[in-house]
């Protein structure tokens, strides 16, 4: 087991995310992690070694840190033999001001910084959207749909809706498949008009069964027949449409919301520090 | 204008968000950004490879290129002195490697991998309690949840909830203060068993007036003078109840999620990849 700390002038989450990314490659070992945030006056990086020394005797083994401080009267406060700093700007910064033949401006917490009017109300719009349309779509809702998901009932649709306004700024409609739709041979009505505007999510029935179970244990509806029928008829619609669609069951919400960004062409909105 | 890339053999997020705190570094340089997710074979990194060449001539400058490629079967195909490569997983995996005295397993995409169900579920069970009780809460609602988050109309609670849910499984209900709210000198009936759960957004008049004119240009709602007596009011309530509250006006949903666990000490849920 070892120690990780995320230390940070700021929200922390570039020092997270970086640090998940390069410890999902040690898989072997257990790693404690703790994030240290608005680490932003000498006395605070002061508190965060006594914090990550304390950690080390108790551990027997030096902590690991990811560090994101970048504020030159806060920085030079956090030095330590004590741990493994790994700090991306001292590896990187100085590389990019060569590159660009300027030098960097040391700014706090710069990457989630303030958003434009603009930017900030299109994420907002697009969640407004989202939750407003999560439990049943007009066909008007559907025309200002920048991308309509279908699939059954517990398939993955809210959360990757969700992701997408919030992240990207995507207004996202949702559209659950349900044993009405399958006996037809083409699309659901109300979405035949939109066919360029739609994605599958799919998903394995016995992943679905456990989902629906956890809510409604025991019912028809997270049966494991009842969850296989209603997977294979939506997977058969979905080709016969010719609807790309995409198994949700071994991908994290960031994978699915990600993925069909790329897949659909879609552009990212805006800043949205995903 | 320079051309940044982003390159990763899974989504793509953990070398955008490095890249996009570290090119905060350089404020007065315009960067165009382009995302290459899902670089999983040696055709692929070619392709991408030619695509950054191209970026170069067009532009007449070497493009900078974050990379987070992991996969020992695609990395050596992408090479080129045609561009700034900046890859944490060189700078940092092999220090990695000789402080934790094991090898490192070039996983890819191990970042955003599979969740447990436990966590997933967990993440989905906030995501819905934020959507249900949107529109209004019921007293049972706030017993459930972990945070309640209270302010005037579009100050900014809606997306805060919301990513908190997402990325943090955290329940968090949403109450609204009106003008009926302001009258009395304690808590609102509602809220008054729940003190320690009450965490306060506010918001500069001005820029209510902005997102709320956004919508319903013209109307008393969006009023300047509306706007400014409703904040005042709120804040007034919050100082005078003892409620812990931030400004949301220059910070980003991304700041406000974490400096509101940071505050309320609460705890991170599983993995999300925030």
């Amino acid at each position: 087991m070892r120690t990780v700390f995320f230390v940070s002038d700021g929200t922390g989450l570039t020092a997270e995310m970086l640090g998940h990314s390069l410890l999902a490659q040690f898989a072997g070992i257990e790693f404690k992690r703790v994030t240290l945030p608005f680490i932003n006056t000498p006395e605070k990086a002061a508190g965060a070694l006594e914090t990550i020394h304390a950690q080390a005797e108790k551990d027997k083994n030096r902590p690991i840190v990811f560090c994101t401080l970048v504020d030159p009267a806060v920085k030079p406060y956090f030095r330590t033999n004590e741990a493994l700093i790994l700090d991306p700007c001292d590896a990187f910064v100085s590389l990019m001001e060569s590159e660009l033949g300027t030098p960097s401006s040391h700014r706090v917490g710069a990457a989630h910084a303030i958003e434009d009017l603009r930017v900030y109300m299109g994420r907002i719009a697009a969640v407004n959207f989202a939750m407003a349309h999560d439990d049943g779509v007009l066909p008007r809702d559907l025309a200002e749909a920048d991308l309509i998901l279908v699939g059954v009932s517990r398939s993955g649709k809210t959360p990757t809706c969700l992701y997408l306004a919030l992240h990207f700024g995507i207004k996202v409609a949702n559209y659950p498949l349900t044993p009405e739709d399958f006996g037809s041979q083409g699309l659901p009505k109300l979405l035949a008009p939109w066919r360029e505007k739609l994605f599958g999510l799919t998903i394995a029935p016995e992943r679905l069964a456990e989902i629906r179970g956890e809510r409604t244990p025991n019912s028809r509806y997270a049966a494991a027949d009842n969850c296989r029928f209603e997977v294979e008829e939506a997977e058969a619609l979905m080709r016969r449409c010719n609807i790309p669609y995409l198994n949700t069951t071994r991908l994290s919400i960031e994978e699915l919301a990600t993925t069909i960004l790329h897949r659909t062409g879609l552009t990212r909105f805006g800043g949205g520090a995903g």
